[in-house]
């Protein structure tokens, strides 16, 4: 039924953040617009924050003798003179096709694919600005990693985002360092995208499909504490490409970014947030100089907990190989267990004999530590569904950061 | 029926090998004996193929002014008295309840328990040694790694010692290295047990449940040739407590030494060859100074390979699960691909500029890799079935090895 004649319109991408990783993102899917120009529009609008900012020495284009380096100037101009982001990811030319703009507004005008990768404190103000401004069938994906976990509830920013702005949002998460991304170094990253099947419901042929008419849809998520939320979703008009599994592989994959496009959006996030927890565990381990054997079990154990973790609060939607096959959960573990920050500083913390807050400051450079926030906010979860005892790894972790057990009784209390 | 009632015999525990992985194990199980001897009998024999040491330096029991440092003694002897390796495992204190027997045959005899553990080209020969000579009904478990791959078929160890003694056999593999065993650094192992019920079968009341008169059980097997052999069990007398899950879990799990008890021999065994085959992976990846994120790339594209290959040629006696969440599968990956010799022969050559022979030859003190050998071996096997393309990366090692790949075009030729 005309599935393989050309759609008559192109989908228009923007990505709504320009920090190291919104950069790099932008870089990647903007090669693959201009190289699929049948499903894409070609332009991809990246959401800059405006600043002024000098042209650094280590950027492509610093030249003393340069008028662009005669004193601050607005990054997007820079960017869009230079083609390089000169403050958040210096040294990588981008494609010609990015278009730097400083209103998010204005970014997003039109856009059928909208990529979030922004830091999570300003989602929810961002998502207010734009709210209402947005194609009503626009389709995003968030690119912010990790979840909210509070006492009350695990939240993902995926849906935080889809619920605000009334759209469908999936997720990607991946062992990707933004640095390594943009110089192309080969890497692997996962996609979560599970709509519901708004497609499958031809649109009355006496309604014109745009947007104002088409069927509303009502997409019903109850979260983990059985609060139930109702999204109206409008369908893509059939005049566009279907956003499906095969056009995201389209837009993020490339020869140096593997991608594998799954329905499990709760499995993708939580991986990027408690894979931090069992890095915390990995890097005492290390510490203490049992061997590599030992911090393979932590992983293990780790890796298991947080399938279990995933199984126990978000049930049904959670598959169990999200965690133990794909990038976004056995992978990004085994770098994050590597050389990652929370892995480091809890090495340190144990060959310097100091707390790990105390590493965290002369190590990070003001920056905080991802994992121990985590470890704490889940404890509160667990402790609060009275659950403690079926994580040990996790409550384990969580009584070392606050003191009252050492990391010499992990192998006994994670013992079944 | 009687089943909380205390058996009237225990079981005798033989372990045949004695390199540094059988001593370690040894202690392990004689450990195990002497703290659950309502169950097992506290004496372990254990298998020392005899030769004239002398005491090394390293020994708890070096001391040139000591009778025992005149010149060379009979290894068994040593151990008997000092209950110390000083050959294979120096330095470590055995239990008193290990007993170093030069005769495998009389080792072996009356025990219902064979622990399997010494290098897979001895496999053969003693196993011929002491058939006929065990107890028909004895269980085993075997403790070497790896399988055994021609153009033919995978065979399994434990298979190959199952059928030559007419005996059930199953595996332990896990991230283990046999020095930090014995050190007791922490660590976790896999066992797979899967006998056919054969203690469903309720002896005959007028039979006496000796090993001569009980049922013979035909337990089919079918390798991946289609092979089909019928190996001849015996039950294990009732006097016996039957061996289940809980007893081999109580004669191996220590507090340093976690045990997980599964049922997939299959899995268990093939993690430990196939691993070796990635971790070469792993090791060029890592020459290359592509980064963490390419390395856990590898591995993850890598275990889904192992994934694969167990379920396409032992269907569904393979459980996914074992390689993604067990120690044998996942944990051990992780080991090997961190520091293994594998992984660090090929990570030189790459840093070298070597070829991987030259490097094993200057590295490994005349001892050989596994990960290539067996890289032919499997390549050999996929060829002849016409798969080499349904497993990129195994194919991509094997070329890489012969010289007509390079390692820059692996994440172009294991693409999706």
């Amino acid at each position: 039924m005309g599935s393989l004649s050309p759609h008559r319109r192109k989908h228009k991408v923007a990505v709504i953040g320009s920090g190291n990783w919104g950069t790099a993102i932008a870089k990647i899917v903007a090669e693959n617009t201009a190289s699929n120009d049948s499903i894409f529009e070609r332009d991809v609008q990246m959401w800059v924050f405006e600043e002024k900012v000098e042209i650094p020495k280590n950027s492509r284009h610093y030249d003393p003798s340069s008028p662009l380096c005669q004193g601050p100037q607005n990054l997007t101009e820079i960017i869009n003179k230079t083609h390089e982001n000169v403050k958040y990811l210096p040294g990588i030319a981008l494609p010609e096709n990015i278009h730097a703009n400083p209103s998010v507004v204005d970014a997003v005008k039109d856009s059928t694919i909208l990529i979030f990768n922004l830091p999570h404190q300003f989602i929810n103000k961002t998502c207010e600005q734009i709210k209402g401004k947005i194609l009503p069938y626009a389709r995003g994906i968030s690119c912010i990693k990790g979840v909210d976990v509070t006492e009350e509830g695990v939240s993902l920013f995926s849906e935080t985002i889809g619920k605000t702005l009334g759209i469908y949002c999936g997720a990607l998460s991946g062992a990707n360092i933004a640095n390594e991304v943009a110089q192309e170094k080969w890497s692997e990253s996962s996609i979560a995208y599970d709509p519901p099947h708004l497609d499958s419901k031809a649109p009355s042929p006496n309604r014109s499909p745009s947007a104002s008419t088409v069927d509303v849809v009502h997409f019903e998520h109850k979260d983990v504490s059985g609060r139930l939320s109702q999204v109206k979703l409008q369908p893509l008009p059939s005049e566009y490409p279907p956003v499906d599994h095969a056009v995201l592989k389209t837009l993020f994959h490339r020869p140096y970014f593997h991608i594998r496009v799954v329905s499990d959006v709760a499995g993708v996030s939580l991986g990027g947030a408690l894979k931090n927890v069992v890095a915390l565990a990995a890097g005492w381990v290390d510490g203490m100089g049992w061997g590599d054997n030992a911090k393979a079990a932590i992983m293990r154990v780790g890796l298991l907990e947080m399938v279990k973790f995933g199984e126990k609060f978000f049930g049904a939607t959670v598959d169990t190989r999200t965690f133990t096959e794909e990038s976004a959960g056995v992978a990004d573990l085994i770098t994050s267990c590597s050389g990652g920050r929370n892995f480091r500083c809890a090495k340190l913390s144990i060959e310097r004999k100091q707390p790990i807050d105390k590493v965290e400051e002369t190590e990070l450079n003001g920056q905080k530590l991802q994992g121990t926030l985590t470890a704490v906010e889940v404890n509160k979860f667990l402790k609060k569904q009275g659950l403690e005892d079926e994580f040990p790894l996790f409550t384990a972790v969580y009584r070392i950061l606050e003191g009252s057990m050492s990391v010499e009784s992990i192998p006994s209390y994670i013992e079944r």
